[in-house]
């Protein structure tokens, strides 16, 4: 029987993005700063540790649908995602003290949406029709954008587009969807805004899943860059696992003595303790 | 013995396309209105039996090394090519008399390659690096841009790119250029300047090449849009010709009785007479 130790390598630039970190900060921040209740438009991040985190901290999620049930110089805090002109103009009516910690990439997205819908282009956004950060951009050019997945329901496109791309979208589908519209538009402005700490976590979790004999993707199960980060890995390591921290690690890989390389990444939601929880898990 | 006629059929928009047939015009107008000797930088067009025509007009190409031969006051004419600056600068201080003919449609392809470099993008064009067109481009950006066939062959592109095509392009080189740069590039702006003259020749070409038995490419042997329309042709007709007047036409597909079925095109430097020659020549 081998005494071995498990081999437990973890990718580069897993976890905290560093829109998401700054939006946590902002929130303690705020909580410090003000002494009191702090909402936050929607959970903070796609992470439900941090999120409970967050609400022992009196820091608690509140959806639009609500936001009548708020004062006057309550504090909200509007999340990385973004969100669109119109709800910025809301909470300004209901004159709540606003905390802004839109991702500053996002907000170059969201600019650029409204700068080349003003100028006459149609705008194409590369990503998930449902994601929060999408929605948000769509507002910036008056919820007129086209939506593509992988640009494979494209057809009868508009000749003059700006095409740009959530954060966390996945090189494939950017190349993809350009392609598509390359067959039917004649003006093409394309800006690639996938992040770059996407791109190297994509990168690195990639390369690592070809190395080991399975894989642990740490993150929220609705969040979105950490479910693109599982689809990366499950091709390359067939034993790839989705877990939102230690606790959902099966206890046969924790236990098994024939496998020994694992790799572990994590979403950009997915805070240092719980990557480092894990890990001591699968070691021990 | 049949003694059917054989049903030829011209491709929609085939020959000479509006900026071959405006040079051609203002050649023959300046010759009336001068009534001297009058030069054209390089042959006006790819077909050798117009550029004999002209020269029975008194209309004879020069080249760029024989410039120093004009005199003061000699009229020079610029084909729909176009030039670069420096050639214009030249002939400038050579006081010769310009009459530009530039094809507007490739004009604004040099407004748009000047243009884009100043604003720091790195220039790529989709043609033939040979071709006079594609020279006069990459003269309006410092002969300094990115020229590419198909784009097989680019690889560690610069981030920041604006996008341009030779004006009688293949689409499907278009495309393929476009898929290449968007792997490797962050900010793409792309002009497909393929004119809408090529673009209705190719595709009018490409349809009637699959229905017929034999498929007539009329147009110059150093022409590269009528070379794109024979490539075209021969994909969908293994039994396509290219020639450059009614001459070159087989003598066995004139007097074969079971070809029944012709399709011809011609491409933009082809003018109507020789079309009609061959239409003749074939029908009896």
């Amino acid at each position: 029987m081998s005494l071995a130790l498990k081999n437990v390598i973890l990718a580069e630039k897993a976890g905290f993005c560093f829109g998401v970190k700054r939006a946590v900060d902002e929130a303690l921040n705020a909580k410090n700063k003000f002494n009191k209740k702090i909402y936050t438009l929607g959970p903070l991040i796609h992470n439900n540790d941090v999120v409970n985190f967050l609400i022992k901290n009196d820091i608690h999620p509140i959806s639009l649908d609500e936001i009548d049930t708020l004062e006057e110089g309550d504090i909200i805090i509007i999340r990385s995602h973004g969100v669109s002109p119109k709800v910025l103009e809301l909470l300004n009516t209901k004159k709540l003290t606003i905390i802004d910690a839109t991702c500053p990439y996002v907000s170059n997205i969201q600019q650029k949406a409204k700068k080349y819908f003003e100028l006459g282009y149609n705008i194409i956004i590369v990503g998930d029709k449902n994601h929060p950060e999408v929605i948000g951009i769509n507002g910036w050019c008056d919820n007129k954008a086209i939506i593509s997945k992988d640009g494979s329901e494209l057809n009868h496109l508009p000749s003059k587009v700006c095409v740009l791309s959530q954060t966390t979208e996945k090189q494939e589908n950017w190349e993809k969807v350009l392609c598509s519209i390359t067959k039917m538009c004649k003006e093409i402005v394309a800006y690639n805004t996938i992040c770059s700490a996407t791109e190297v976590r994509q990168k690195s979790a990639g390369e690592l899943s070809k190395k080991v004999d399975v894989m642990v993707v740490l993150g929220g199960k609705n969040s979105s860059n950490t479910t693109k980060l599982y689809e990366i890995c499950k091709k390359n390591c067939v034993e790839t696992i989705h877990a939102e921290n230690s606790n959902e690690i099966p206890e046969d890989l924790i236990k098994s003595k024939t496998i020994n390389n694992i790799g572990i990444t994590a979403g950009a939601s997915t805070p240092d303790w719980i990557i480092e929880e894990a890990i001591d898990k699968l070691k021990k």
